[in-house]
């Protein structure tokens, strides 16, 4: 049987995240169904991860098994005929029978975006976080030091969810402004649920002055969520690329 | 009776355009429900032109007349806390009373988006017409600068309008491309129904080698719909501009 690896790309305004659910329109369902049209038999889409409602994605990875004789170098553009607009597949490729979407991968990067002004931006809604009070970059870029390295980010995760472990490693936290843009780029071996979310609402926090930049190393060390920031809004993140 | 000028955009990609309708929900009907729930009596909202369903505005200018004592400046404010994510009033302002939004206009400005590559991309699906074959850009530098000035674009509009005569100018028609987007930009006196969408369908023909760049001022002194490209999908335009 193949093992057949697809990257997707994704704009999840108007999904409840990736994973298929009873009532909700998931991003999931929608690529498992046309892939099924294509290969003409039920399918396991399996994917790299969860992301939550509103969160997009560049280059989300999923696989599946079939005994379909297609060209996988046709699979994106036989997909795309079925798939609407605001998804894309643009890479196909046979894997080898082992590959795991999910855990296979040994790094994923998000980026996060602050739209940093008085006013919104139409388009920007659907893309990041409208936050209109003054932050302090710098700052930001002091505390994302502490996160850098192998830590227990337990309190840095919402509950409803069961790991193994709670320990993750981040390779990268980068804090950077475009003109009115703020972006946190991140990269782990792994992240929790609602992770970086909280990370960018605690380097948010930071940077207003709410949160000293000096106590962040703390505050990783306390477990504490309650001394971590807000959970970010969905919108503002996005799935940038997952490493194998 | 106070006679307020207010700037918005909005991300088109959800509304059957601007203009009120009886069964589609558009822009207008939203911007006057809201701006009715700040200044406690019903209000004519003057628009500075429809826009088709899914086509963007930037800067789009309407006004309404109203005994509210409502500070201008506070406006945008409360606006935006009725608006929904995807429409955002950034200005307000008293105007004189004379002033109307469409009448009063001298000059408008259109941006069409083009994304030139082989696949389509999730996000700019909502913003760009997705063109996959090759363009020559050069040969479509050429045939825009047989749009300046002033011409009879009857050839360059969809039927179903009213309009005292078809005769247009245009000052400014350019090209650009940067990586994997083609922008024109167009800035004129005023356009007929779909004749920004019908330019760029055009000049899409003719980077494309369907139409002959040296044929274009015949083929609008010829006033021929038949003659010019197709209608370009609405997603692509934007209102960038209104001039007065």
């Amino acid at each position: 049987m193949r093992n057949i690896k697809l990257k997707i790309q994704y704009d999840g305004t108007d999904y409840h995240g990736w994973q298929i659910q009873k009532n909700d329109i998931t991003v999931q369902e929608i690529v498992k169904k046309a892939v099924q049209k294509i290969v003409n038999e039920d399918v396991h889409l399996t994917g790299c991860g969860r992301t939550d409602t509103g969160v997009h994605a560049e280059n989300y990875v999923c696989n599946f098994f079939t005994n379909s004789r297609i060209p996988s170098e046709k699979l994106p553009y036989a997909l795309n005929t079925y798939l609407p607009n605001d998804i894309v597949c643009f890479e196909a490729e046979d894997t080898d029978e082992n590959f795991h979407s999910n855990s296979s991968a040994v790094k994923k990067r998000y980026v996060y975006k602050i739209l940093n002004r008085e006013f919104p931006d139409a388009v920007m809604n659907r893309y990041s976080w409208h936050y209109k009070y003054p932050l302090d970059i710098e700052k930001m870029r002091i505390a994302a030091k502490a996160f850098i390295g192998e830590h227990d980010f337990i309190g840095f995760a919402s509950s409803g969810f069961s790991v193994k472990t709670t320990v993750r490693e981040i390779y990268l936290l980068d804090v950077d402004k475009n003109g009115d843009i703020i972006t946190i780029d991140v990269v782990g071996n792994g992240f929790l649920y609602n992770m970086v979310r909280i990370i960018a609402g605690t380097l948010v926090f930071v940077g207003g002055g709410k949160i000293n930049p000096n106590d962040m190393t703390d505050i990783i060390n306390s477990k504490d969520r309650e001394r971590a920031g807000i959970t970010a809004p969905p919108q503002g993140l996005c799935l940038k690329e997952v490493y194998y």
